[in-house]
């Protein structure tokens, strides 16, 4: 293999700069933690102290663990002033991070209009913070803001600035594309002139915009040139058109450009771990994404189907599995069966495939598929089914009815109740109760009649709440996914409803949670003495 | 001006390959209409014969007396057979179009593996063809499928392919990157390549995929080489991940490489003429697509923000106009109170930033952010908020309450019903109403109790409705909020609300939503005349 790249992620500080993505402290640990299982190198968190969540991350990231660097965000200290006064700097210091990405000025034009200040007091303002920095044994990147413009209008400036901050010890000189308006054939050519006017104790690294639909490129030109640090982020979040986006880079630069970049094994969790961030940013996930997308090996065309069923290499790529992606034949029912049978070997499910009960669990979870349902999120809710087809599920309790009322006067709060009928070894149930929210009474509802039954469910927590709308064609009349996390002190699973109705949807999800909590105390306690489970209602 | 480009476009054919994407005979006239009045050189319409759209469309498209030269797309003959015997030839040239693009394999893999047959019978079926169609009198492109893989395999075969077609008359040799996978810098090798090994009777064209991130990066590296013709889709649909997007590679040649390429007005259309191939379409355009999605020019850190303000160019590579977009300032908590200045500005809201009731709706909304609002994606309460703090907002109705009702019986669907009381100029109103889920239902009652007070509802139209769950860490108890996206016919507008119980988040989005569709017809039609509104309920 050739070369080793660093892939630095700045997913959670410069991908929250896009519309519509805002996250919780919470959500960044989550992130956090699987870029690091992904194998990125850095994991740039925030601005410390500019809010309350950068500084809950950084003050929860050090229990984590992780291998990747934790970066910290700030800028160069402020004109006419000293180093140690700048309390934009000291916050970096403080917050615990290894390295720090240090923005700063590198095209004339924003100096003066921007900073409004001299040249001069630029490349001070340059030196001083990263000396000041270093001296405090963080690993210091300097972020040029705006380098290719700042070379096409003055390179001697531009250069100016690299080499100062290289004297003042930077590790890394990164050229950023701030404005994303360059092209792949100038980064190219600017890279290379940089790297030969540099003394070469700091290394390069690239950080570019999608402005013109070139960031992809854009870094590749780069690191064709010599750079060694990719800054991108999942899925290409970020400020107007997004960040670089590293889920494309990282499988071009190992798979068709030969650098070494992440672990096999690694990269196959590429396309798991762009769902998943998107997932947790609440952001729909483009089907045509690159790589990664549900459509990015999805056929539809019949020759070239008809082809793909000779030989995979006609129509695609590269195998889609090395990324964790798998190919999709759209309209004819070709593909997944496959998938699903060694899903169920994992769960440790034995079915036969030529059992009629298997095909029809199979065509049954793709008719669920077509209708909006998604499993990929929801292991627990396909267990439930591939269990239910195997005949190893028993009936716990038959549904009845639900009712679920949400009430506003003015003046008052809003007060949600929900009524819960099932019926229980011939014993009829009906219970009532309230909660902050509609859902959160049904779960209570639907809690208090079973728990005596099963008081197992005393321990089980639901830890995350999705709601997605599946097309918004009809807004507030389309259909909704809801899906759900659970956990209980050993465990965690989630599940999925599916309806019209985000009331019905959240149902399907919490009695699929339920259920799946007793599976998982049966399978500790002795099988057979769990009763069996209407589960109609659930439309499975 | 530099050498003009022509500018193939294939959205009404390959960009019909994408999943999701389907267009009706009336749809595709529409856009073709579009794209010419755009200034595109050719419009490829279809396959002739393949199905009644495409054979309606031909039909049709010739009464539209279009600039742009409609293309027919076919393949070469049937292996040993004639080409005067071959069907598919025949429809093309029945179809009636001034051109043709005659797909053949020029991947001796493909000729082998696909197809079936000797690499010469390959070509003899290319000449046939070709000199078939151009005996008839077409112009005729030859699309060079998979010719950047042919030529990595076997470059000989993949060169004499382009100089069979060369000599049986071709106008354009295409260039396909069918799977998608070629380098850029493979890309100007390749171009550059052939262009020294034919003889220049005819010119070449580049037909990209977006399979790594690069079909348009692909594309401009071809054009470098010598590459005269584009072919792309609006908005990059097609296959997989998509053909070039013509709607990044337009503004790049022009703006960023110097070509001639459309008409300084035409170019103005491309932001309008995307988004209205989108609503064709029905497909959701992405908010941060390069040049012509809503957020392209959006700016969102407080530190861009106050740059923005001094000069544009600061971060913006281009003046959105040129294109047809527009800047726009988010509010976000990572912004200051210069973006809420800077927003009221926009809207023309003259507010004073030293008068005290302007501090307070910045710090309210700053409260409003920090408890989960996000007004970044909801301009229309943020404009509402601002009016009511200059005293601009008079009283609508008077809120006295609502009830909403979700029942579920075992073996019956699930009913949703909303009952909401007002009190309008001194009446009181109550109405009920059914909805497909709770929210429709709630929408549906609201409506009926305002619609006859302002018949201007009737107009609105609930676009897209969005929920988030704001932190999980209780689950189905947490907070929650709920983004809707209204229309009429003229406009559109997002709101936000709030609240640990998803049914009052969206109640007060849906108020939000009907009270600036009121404010905009207010406008048109007399301020004075509105009533005042009671917004109690909505917290702001």
């Amino acid at each position: 293999m050739s070369k080793a790249l660093t892939i630095f992620d700045t997913t959670l500080r410069d991908g929250t700069q896009g519309e519509g993505i805002s996250l919780s402290a919470e959500d960044k640990l989550k992130i956090a933690k699987k870029l690091d299982q992904l194998g990125v190198h850095y994991i740039e968190g925030g601005i410390p102290g500019s809010n309350s969540k950068d500084i809950e991350f950084f003050d929860r990231v050090k229990d984590l663990r992780l291998n990747a660097k934790i970066t910290a965000f700030g800028s160069t200290r402020r004109k006419n002033s000293l180093a140690e006064h700048d309390a934009n700097l000291q916050r970096l210091i403080d917050s615990g991070a290894q390295a720090t990405s240090l923005v700063g000025k590198s095209w004339d034009f924003h100096v003066h209009t921007a900073l409004q200040t001299t040249l001069e007091e630029n490349l001070a303002m340059i030196y001083d913070s990263i000396a000041y920095l270093k001296q405090h044994g963080l690993e210091v990147m300097f972020d040029a803001e705006h380098f290719f413009d700042g070379y096409k209008n003055n390179p001697e400036y531009a250069v100016a600035v690299m080499r100062k901050a290289e004297e003042a010890g930077a590790d890394w000189l990164v050229m950023c594309d701030t404005n994303g308006g360059t092209m792949p054939h100038e980064v190219s050519d600017i890279v290379a002139a940089l790297g030969g006017q540099i003394a070469g104790t700091a290394r390069l690294g690239i950080h570019t915009h999608n402005d013109c639909e070139l960031a992809v490129a854009n870094t590749l030109s780069a690191v064709r040139s010599g750079a060694e640090m990719i800054q991108g982020t999942m899925n290409g979040y970020g400020e107007r058109c997004g960040n670089a986006n590293l889920c494309s880079i990282i499988p071009n630069l190992q798979l068709k450009l030969g650098y070494q970049v992440l672990e096999e094994k690694q990269l196959e969790q590429l396309t798991n771990t762009a769902r998943y961030v998107s997932e947790i940013a609440n952001v729909h996930m483009p089907v045509n994404q690159p790589y990664v997308g549900t459509a990015a090996f999805a056929h539809k065309g019949g020759i070239h189907v008809s082809a793909i069923l000779r030989d995979a290499r006609t129509y695609e790529h590269i195998v889609p599995e090395i990324v964790g992606n798998h190919q999709r034949v759209l309209v004819s029912e070709l593909a997944g069966q496959s998938n699903i049978l060694s899903k169920a070997q994992k769960m440790g499910i034995e079915i036969d495939p030529e059992k009629e009960s298997t095909r029809e669990v199979i065509g049954r979870i793709k008719d669920l598929e077509h209708q909006g349902y998604q499993f990929e999120g929801a292991d627990a809710s396909l267990e439930l089914m591939l269990r239910e087809a195997n005949g190893e599920l028993k009936k716990l309790f038959t549904f009845e009815s639900f009712k679920m009322l949400v009430e506003k006067s003015a003046g008052k709060p809003v007060v949600s109740e929900a009524f819960v009928k099932l019926n229980i070894d011939g014993n009829s149930i009906y219970t009532a109760a309230e909660g902050n929210g509609p859902v959160n009474a049904l779960d209570n509802a639907l809690r208090k009649a079973l728990i005596s039954y099963y008081p197992g469910l005393n321990d089980v927590h639901l830890s995350d709440y999705k709601v997605r709308v599946l097309d918004d064609k009809e807004a507030t009349a389309s259909k909704v996914r809801v899906l759900i996390e659970s956990s209980n002190v050993e465990n965690s699973w989630s599940t999925v409803g599916v309806s019209g109705n985000v009331i019905e949807a959240s149902w399907e999800a919490l009695v699929d949670s339920f259920l799946y909590a007793l599976l998982g105390q049966d399978k500790r306690e002795g099988y057979e003495e769990i009763q069996s489970v209407e589960r109609g209602l659930v439309n499975h």
